[in-house]
């Protein structure tokens, strides 16, 4: 794969048939296919999924979801930043860098980017720049919060 | 096995080093090796986790965290609920009915039950009772909410 590029999911059939290919597949696509049927969102429009294709499939994924400052509860100072989630990458297509091109694309705003990092995924987190934070009970309630913090920006005390 | 026994684990450096056997591991889990370095919580003092015991090997646990009435976004009326997550059988232990008696305990105390669906574990969670939630992307960023609705609890609007 020569050169990786990332691109905006449009919400349509064809996408919600791709994710159903992803490990993480539950309430949220499923919603997505429901509104459609329904109407209560147009076909093509954007959904909060970034994706990478390989030829026409879809073999890599994440969710970025811009969460609004006046619910910042991780981030000093208190400010927009982006949750990053369902990161997953295709087995066969594993090792290629498409996970990392993500990551890094969700960097690219120069928001702080907030992840949970699941089942010992912990270095490749720590190699793309991210910082484990003080677990609190009442707010993480058993997640693993990564974040990236652009420069000027440190963890909520 | 004939007889499923379910404790409640205690915060000590043993429980911490079998906690290192269950693929979700992270940082609430560092907190509590690093409190009880530090003195901030006592040896032997109550975790939010339950478990089964093997012989002397844990080998099934959950966390189990009662969530106070006014943090409720999902019950219809308000009300304390559990919030179960990191529910893991270690691979050798599975298929014994280990994880659906953590779950049966989960219920016990007949307040609702709340979790988050993972990797296509919804056939698990239906037979278990548990009903999935209409998907709210602001409430639910991505998660699979999965509920457990004792008689006369609905899901809120």
């Amino acid at each position: 794969m020569e050169h990786i590029e990332i691109k905006r999911l449009l919400v349509n059939y064809k996408t919600l048939e791709e994710f159903e290919n992803f490990r993480e597949y539950g309430a949220q696509e499923l919603s997505m296919k429901e509104d459609l049927r329904a109407n209560i969102i147009e076909g093509d429009s954007e959904s909060p999924f970034y994706g990478i294709y390989y030829g026409k499939k879809l073999v890599a994924r994440m969710s970025l979801y811009r969460i609004d400052k006046k619910y910042d509860v991780y981030f000093n100072p208190p400010q927009d930043y982006y949750e990053l989630w369902k990161l997953e990458v295709l087995q066969p297509y594993q090792g290629k860098g498409l996970g990392m091109a993500l990551v890094n694309f969700a960097k690219s705003f120069n928001l702080p980017v907030k992840t949970n990092a699941r089942q010992r995924s912990d270095d490749f987190w720590t190699k793309m720049g991210f910082n484990a934070l003080t677990y609190h009970e009442q707010r993480d309630r058993g997640e693993n919060p990564y974040v990236w913090f652009p420069e000027g920006v440190t963890e909520q005390e």
